[in-house]
């Protein structure tokens, strides 16, 4: 009987997509949102707000560093949903734990914000990472394992979708570890990758179509 | 006048779903926002920050608990959702009210953080569990009743989605019912409920065909 | 130009629905998530917490209160939406006002929490429901004399969503002004107008069609 | 392989539609949420709470000014989609990048309640608009610039969409240099300026049609 509710449950793309939109929104707005403001005592004049502000940078900082973030998630998780011709219990599941890493990503920024200096903080960040990536590569695995990919889908696109979840968090990790040095670097390192992602700067030597 | 008012509103499905999946997003997201970050001052080094770090744990195994119910419930609601054909005035209360339970569940997963040794709170997240359970069975129960079910839904769907909320009651119960020797066990019970439902293990002897 | 860019603006229902289910939704969740749960320091048994807990009720009522008039502005606003054939920019901008009054809403609930024993807390609270009746029935006059509502819409139900509107805020009114004996007593007797729109009890002597 | 990648991604509407919708609503709500309540323990008369909710009346009129704010750019973004046929990787960016701003409006605005009287925030809160016009403008044109508009949206509104945005972009920028005499004339202006965008009134010599 379980088996039975198993097959029936969860096969509708459109709600995972609407709940996926509604965590990604919160948590976007969520990073801004919690970042403190300067008290008011503490500020006297034009110079001492502006003295006030700069405090919050690293905070800021921090905020647009998971705001690229969860952008580019977002990006990789609706690019699958696209490709998709149904969804069923076992991918909404997996979905569903993906979602609960981007739920986390407010707190383990939040963490790299006060801590920025601390290795393990920039781990905490880094696994919460890796916990994405490794859930999004898993879902399509699945996805193409259980046939629910539409079948006008060309092969090359399904690699790529595999192959970019591989590369991204290779940088990662690759970032991650110059933290035996400096988890400036780490950082730095992490927001170029991003950057790139979301940039797509064309490269002379490659062909580009225009989207 | 009010009687007729009454059979003109509500029928509409596809708002009843935005708003659950607009409410099922904030509360998920909130479980894990709502954790308490250590204090800078109180860290000096990497152990202490990692001690710092281990001391938020419970709170972190409640959420994940809350999240996991939440995951459950959001696939028990839009599974009965994906077999109606419409939806009438009184079933869209219903569902308002089961919403009502799903904004309460943050709180209830905060007073279960906070006082996990205390039976009072173990007591009150399981009210929570029984009232959303019992909303959710009122909702297919009446949606029998009144004639909302799509035609094209077989017998065997139709009992599977009542019988699996009752034996998960059931388990709920029971596992709260522990409480008498240890809350950390009922917890731990409810704990493998939830995440027999997530995985869903398939049993050897069970016919199970491909979702 | 202005005039130009304002007969294109805004034609869209489904995100107008779309946002109106987000602040909803969010107004819903936060209600509860904002009620604060008793302090650790102060709880040493399980009678301290059933005690502690007790202190909270009043915040509680508060918020099951506003989450039954969110629900019934919900409907409310859905219905007629239901309705219309499309938007304008001027119907937009009712709604989006209307909006505003949703999100001010767990303010007047926080507020009628902590001073339920004054009336100006009351009379503010009363004033977010007039502004929010205030608006639906303004937007739903606005589509009539725009002719955006739809062509198939029976004059009963048109004349219908006018009265309901007009005798809920009647009957709010009276309720309100009872505090002159006691806020808590106007307190009750909104409660039971919004329990008799929740529930929609069928009287004897009215024909009731099954919906 | 990656520009592969970035020609297949993120081509849905729907779905950057429902991101959007979802940021606003949390950001439009947050507004009014975020607004702190007067203390209980100062409040001993119907005199004293009038008192001080006089207080918090700069904080509500800051929300109301950037709710204001919310509701003319969700206009401007869901306008621009409405006349889309199909997304590309590069207008999502754009647009992700805007909901950016949109989750910075709520802080800003924090900003400026609290510091009103400072030349500093004010300047903050006139370049988070300055960012989502620059951006709403340069989405347009790069939806222009790449054939994703839809093939029957006629040149004067595409005109009309570009003029809108520098025109207020303008007005905006007056309102804010105002401040070199004080800042409260600035808000006033800004007020003013975005009152008549929400409001259109028509004046008499302009052809207006009925929308």
């Amino acid at each position: 009987m379980a088996t039975l509710y198993n097959t029936i449950a969860n096969q509708s793309l459109e709600r995972l997509g609407a709940l996926s939109d509604g965590v990604f929104a919160f948590a976007m707005t969520f990073l801004l949102i919690d970042i403190k403001l300067p008290e008011v005592e503490h500020v006297r004049s034009e110079h001492d707000l502006l003295v006030a502000l700069a405090a919050v940078a690293p905070r800021l900082l921090a905020a647009m560093l998971s705001f690229l973030a969860l952008s580019i998630f977002w990006n990789g998780q609706q690019t699958q949903l696209n490709y998709l011709k149904q969804s069923s219990r076992d991918l909404t599941w997996l979905h569903l734990a993906f979602l609960f890493g981007i739920a986390l990503l407010p707190l383990s920024t939040g963490l790299l914000a006060e801590f920025y200096l601390f290795r393990t903080a920039l781990v905490a960040y880094w696994l919460n990472f890796l916990l994405l990536g490794a859930l999004l590569y898993a879902s399509w695995r699945y996805a193409n394992h259980a046939g629910l990919i539409r079948e006008d889908t060309p092969t090359a696109i399904n690699h790529a979708i595999c192959r970019r979840v591989l590369i991204a968090q290779c940088l990662y990790a690759v970032s991650t570890a110059l933290c035996v040095f400096d988890t400036r670097l780490s950082l730095g390192c992490i927001f170029l990758v991003q950057l790139n992602y979301a940039v797509a700067p064309r490269w002379p030597g490659k062909q580009n179509k225009p989207a």
